[in-house]
């Protein structure tokens, strides 16, 4: 058996950094999602760049599928093992090995997380910004494009990544981008590779790009009386200029759920929570603008959070969004979406969604980094119930063909995995064919995290 | 003969759309840098997407090689047709097909240049900022991965590209991207288009991101001691974390150049000329901040133009400095270096090549985007003295060696083209093969724009 080969190539390699224990490989099939467990026959536990590279390579030659582990966080069944193989946990590459202030850079192993990289830089005045909520690995957010809360103002992965270290499914490692800021030196591979889903190839280290912490920052939270009111601030706020460097949407269901899982007290009614980074005088400008347009679409007061505590308080209720509402029904899964859509059609979706769910009768919170058009409803299914789930996963397609009808997209930030493929046809029509085309040209033998992502695998 | 059917069927599908005259062969077979003139077999020049298609397919029937033309404006003979075959000229495909002021974005067709796109936005408030000096075109800037002046603030076409429609190889249309600010939907196909320069497929139209036009801008010229103190002075603004909306670098060779082209009174010293974009209260503050820096570093009082008509002739006399360069050596050609160094590096880059510039008895003045660390030194040569020619080229090829030892780049911004061939190899290992499996899998005859930025080919 191929795998029996490459799981004795595999131990000679890493002695007990290769698991085979039952929990081990379950939880590598694992998924924060309501997809079934799936997992994987053996999971790695490489130390460097170099061990990688064996291990694919022992991999292809058996022709064994390899899939990328980082901290499972994602949504869309993405490191789920599908054919089974070998799953590759980052979790020992966790170092961040270079940070070079005068160039605000830094160079990171893979399964360094976000929050541990922004401890490490905390002396330096500088702070690595892409913030997807859950504290997930860096090589993951890479591999799928991570954004959240502050992309409005520092953009996603997508911009974040300046180059990377990665082993192709032949064993080659490969360079891609430089330190330099910009360069026209061929096709953008870094950018091919970020948002690849561990598809076209594994990253032993990144580079990414560091911004200075802001002089001031200040947070707030303000309640609407509607939905549409508050949709209609969003876009009032981003065609005046106003540059905030977070708008996050919840709507009253979530509020509610905060409320019961965080112990809060706030109205159970559409609300936004914004930040502003800039100085003292910026900042206070920007809040006071913010605030005029809150006023003239009918919002409450907008309160404060002028102090670091009070503002870590509001982002960690934020951030803690999907299990406050997974807690609001209890023994419930979530099914996950994730649209997209140009700003002028923000209401509209929004809306129309509400509505949709609204009808379906499974609760469904919405909640989103709507700075950036993209929100998220999470709809609630009882895992005993097939009909839930399928009432859910219709409603979820609805909401991605609304999305493309607006010009916008069916996965603004969590990726496509094996959860998005149906609908990857209708948003890119011939475009998803190129993209098979182009991991057939880079796995041939379809062994890098086989069956996401691309058409027919 | 395949160009014979091809030209018969061509001329049958645009009619007098379709040139053999001698001129514009030549025209289409010219570069503004040393490149010999190499012309196509025929131009043609669509006015449709469905045009474009069909030129496409007419030539991949019969193995024809099929070159995109939009200004001619590149420098590293990107357009020139070495195998013959049909150039595609998008002059005629030149409108602006919707603004959107709501989701600050524009769609146009790829032969609108930068400078009329402007134009039509004039009303609006926003402005696209890309500003690669040339009055290049939309789709040309987009195929070389074009930056400039206000990169450092506003990013190069690979921050300003929001999607497109691209005709490949084998005459199939796909879209890239949404309008959606972000996705996270499969592979960044809008990012390998992007800097690829027409060698994967045509673009035919464009997404583009708009920015609102700043309250306030003021701009400023001042002189330094030495080209050390020049680049330290950038370094630090940079490292302030003052923004910046340009930074331009010109040595004592070039503000002598630009006194001879332009009659000005510049000191013949190293300058640095700069933008800031914001309120009145914010660039009178980010200026005064820069003007101590400035002191620091022992440059001259910072010359303000507050006035529209002054900058105007600021920044225009910064994009005649290539052609400011060719004047003042009559007869002579410009072998164009473009490296891109982490800013870091800079002041160590720009010696090392000023140096070595001074022992090879050419002439190279040298000015550039020093905020995003990238340069150009403009290698005069006569081209009549092939000797000259070759210590130009060994001098190009110690700096971009030099660029990839300081962990930077042999292209900021100009592109491979083929001039940048024999660096590719060292700046991207087999990266580079990576970017020719991509290539055979997209375009198997190798008909998009043959020999230029893959091996071998
Ligand atoms: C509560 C919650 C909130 C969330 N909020 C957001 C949000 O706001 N924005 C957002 O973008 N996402 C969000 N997500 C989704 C998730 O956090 C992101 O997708 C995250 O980027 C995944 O990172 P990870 O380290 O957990 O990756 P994993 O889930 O471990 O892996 C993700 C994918 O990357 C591959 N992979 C991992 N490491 C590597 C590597 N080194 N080389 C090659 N392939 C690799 C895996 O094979 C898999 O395909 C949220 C998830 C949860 C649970
Ligand atoms: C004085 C001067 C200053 C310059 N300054 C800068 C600068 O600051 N920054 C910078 O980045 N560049 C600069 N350049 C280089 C040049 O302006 C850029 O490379 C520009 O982006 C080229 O655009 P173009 O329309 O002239 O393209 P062209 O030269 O016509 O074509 C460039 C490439 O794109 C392909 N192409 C064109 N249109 C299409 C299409 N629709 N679909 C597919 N392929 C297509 C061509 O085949 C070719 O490979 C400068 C050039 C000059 C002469």
């Amino acid at each position: 058996m191929p795998i029996a080969q490459a799981i004795d190539d595999l131990t000679t390699l890493l002695g007990e950094r290769v698991s085979l224990s039952k929990p081990d490989l379950e939880a590598h099939g694992a998924s924060e999602s309501y997809f079934p467990n799936t997992p994987p026959q053996a999971v790695t536990y490489p130390r460097t760049s170099e061990e990688v590279r064996r291990i694919v390579e022992i991999c292809a030659r058996e022709s064994v599928p390899v899939i990328g582990w980082g901290a499972g966080t994602s949504l869309e069944g993405h490191g789920q093992a599908l054919q089974g193989g070998v799953s590759v946990d980052f979790r020992l590459m966790n170092k961040v090995l270079e940070i070079r202030p005068a160039d605000m850079d830094v160079t990171v192993q893979p399964g360094v997380t976000r929050e541990a990289l922004n401890e490490e830089l905390r002396a330096t005045g500088l702070f690595f910004p892409v913030d997807p909520g859950a504290n997930a690995s860096l090589g993951g957010m890479t591999m799928t494009r991570a954004s959240g809360t502050t992309t409005v103002r520092y953009g996603s992965m997508r911009d974040n990544v300046l180059g990377m270290e990665v082993v192709l499914a032949d064993g080659r490692m490969i360079r891609t981008g430089t330190r330099a800021r910009k360069s026209a030196a061929g096709y953008d591979l870094t950018a091919l590779m970020v948002g690849s889903e561990g598809t076209l190839g594994l990253a032993t280290e990144l580079t990414l790009r560091l911004h200075g912490v802001p002089e001031a920052i200040s947070a707030g939270i303000c309640a609407f009386p509607d939905m549409g009111a508050a949709t209609a601030c969003v876009m009032e706020t981003i065609q005046m200029g106003i540059p905030m460097a977070r708008i996050e949407f919840a709507c009253g269901q979530t509020a509610r759920a905060f409320n019961a899982y965080a112990g809060t007290d706030m109205a159970e009614a559409p609300h936004l929570m914004v930040e502003f980074h800039g100085s003292p005088e910026s900042t206070a400008q920007d809040a006071e603008r913010f605030a005029e347009i809150v006023a003239d679409h009918g919002g409450s007061a907008f309160r404060w959070s002028g102090r670091e505590e009070e503002r870590r308080a509001l982002w960690s209720m934020r951030h803690n969004g999907y299990y406050a509402i997974l807690a609001s029904r209890p023994g419930a899964r979530g099914v996950v979406t994730d649209i997209c859509v140009p700003i002028s059609r923000l209401a509209e979706a929004v809306e129309a969604t509400q509505a949709d769910i609204a009808t379906s009768g499974i609760p469904g919170p919405i909640l989103g980094h709507v700075g950036d058009g993209n929100f998220h409803a999470i709809l609630l299914v009882d895992p005993d119930q097939p009909a839930e789930q399928q009432t859910a996963k219709d409603l979820a397609a609805r909401m991605a063909k609304r999305a493309l009808q607006l010009g916008g997209t069916c996965t603004g930030e969590h990726g496509v995995g094996y959860g998005k493929l149906p609908f990857m046809a209708a948003e890119h029509g011939q475009g998803w064919q190129v993209m098979g085309a182009i991991k057939r040209a880079l796995d041939p033998q379809n062994i890098m995290n086989p069956g996401k992502l691309v058409p027919g695998n």
